[in-house]
């Protein structure tokens, strides 16, 4: 097929070399408004082209919007004006209501697939895009009534040839999970850096002292802002609700610390050690690739 | 050399191997209040014997101390009671000024050095040890003007032959330290594993959700609370600063988010990213061996 990846970072980037890697994308049009990102996509085989979007997507069996969720807005809107019945359209934002909504009464509505591919690293841009990212990872398809059963097929199959498991949701549902084991894991890592950056102004070297704990917990404070900034603002109800009741949680737990309950506390992480069923289900579940 | 090993966990177990395989540690006693832990440390070949403490310390030249902190306060002081001067001990502890003050005026207190290496995994008990643990991380021996130079010099040299950076500090600012690079790090994965659990009563399957950044922020989650419950307890002061912090902190990125402040909060997680300074000279660091 004909491939037109709009947003030439870690996401789209990753997803155009397993496409091609796979044989099924066969020609792949990039499309970025950073011509740096174009250039490196080409120079690293990521793309065959780039053209301008409208150009990009004329001839374009699928077109995959990778864009930053503010920018999908916009971008999927554009992207369906332009198509015509054959092509279908998906994006990969880590929201999906806001997006949903904005294309609702689009004609070309059923021709658009929402999808949310879990998968990622704290990186960014072209250079961070890796073969096999998606590899017993999971992409879930919105709203899949409201796209044209077709379409949801194919990216089923894409996603599924990739080694991707695929599960369907409503897309408020969708974010209102994500907000707990997405979202709120990033804000809870960033207000750790920034905890640490402050405290690190006053005692030099304190990070001599940080281990593999410290960078496991730390290291989604590396995403950047242009990705999780329009994610925090699109999915604002749902995030503010997982962050207060965290909030709720760490106050019960300082009190626990600071009312030298250690019986109490004691039973309290025995309780929630048994995150490692979640973890390590997880784990088991990928490693056999369902 | 004798090597005697007080507690035959992770840590204790790891250090026995590694010691063992450097060719410095000639033959291993294990001592553990539970004989499962013995008799599995002993299969594993970790140890070549387990004894009472009594006469596991008699011929030792070094005793190794690794119990929970709170263990370590009785045990420490009663391996000093047992030991004549030719031994040297040292403990393992995530927690200093408590351990340093409950064996301050010990008469043998020369012979001890207080020390915590960085290093650890989730896991516990015998069966978690792994050779190499300690490879290219960091060790911290505490207040060394109390102990007798020639002590320090080779706990110093034990380390630096399992590949361990040393470095020196007092008990009072590693504690004060580690509350932020380590122990707040683990309260916070506590709490996120404990929201997201009492999210997931109402919302079946939401771990099918999880990706990668969420196994990463909540690992720290599945720490065992008989290690864990103690070092909270003994750093309370210090924990307690930077878990207050860390809630001042959270409150105005919150505040960011619900008050639409899209430019602030991308600027904010901007100087945020900054972590990535830390935790990638962390990496290059390690890779150097330094």
């Amino acid at each position: 097929m004909n491939l037109t990846v709009v947003g030439l970072g870690l996401i789209g980037g990753s997803l155009a070399k397993d496409l091609r890697s796979k044989g099924i994308a066969k020609h792949i049009i990039g499309v970025d408004k950073n011509p740096d990102h174009c250039n490196k996509a080409k120079e690293l085989g990521i793309i065959d082209e780039f053209q301008p979007l409208d150009k990009a997507v004329a001839n374009a069996d699928l077109v995959i919007v990778s864009v930053p969720v503010n920018a999908t807005l916009k971008v999927l809107t554009m992207v369906l004006d332009l198509i015509d019945d054959k092509t279908v359209v998906m994006d990969v934002g880590s929201t999906k209501s806001e997006i949903c909504k904005v294309v609702e009464n689009h004609p070309r509505r059923k021709n658009y697939v929402a999808n949310h591919p879990i998968a990622g690293t704290e990186y960014s841009g072209p250079v961070a895009a890796i073969e096999g990212l998606y590899d017993k990872k999971t992409t879930i398809i919105c709203d899949q009534d409201k796209s044209d059963p077709k379409a949801v097929l194919l990216i089923k199959v894409l996603h599924e040839a990739i080694g991707m498991h695929v599960i369907h949701m409503e897309a408020e549902e969708h974010d209102r999970h994500i907000a707990y084991v997405s979202h709120l894991s990033h804000v809870i890592s960033y207000v750790l850096g920034k905890t640490v950056l402050e405290i690190e102004k006053d005692e030099t070297n304190i990070f001599e002292l940080a281990g593999s704990g410290f960078a496991s917990t730390a290291r989604l404070a590396k995403s950047n802002p242009d990705m999780w900034t329009p994610i925090f603002m699109q999915n604002k109800k749902s995030l503010l609700k997982a962050v207060d009741e965290y909030q709720k949680n760490l106050q019960e737990f300082r009190d626990l610390i600071a009312g030298d309950d250690e019986k109490a506390l004691y039973n309290e992480i025995g309780r929630i050690n048994d995150i490692r069923r979640v973890l390590e289900g997880l784990a088991l579940k990928r490693a056999q690739g369902n």
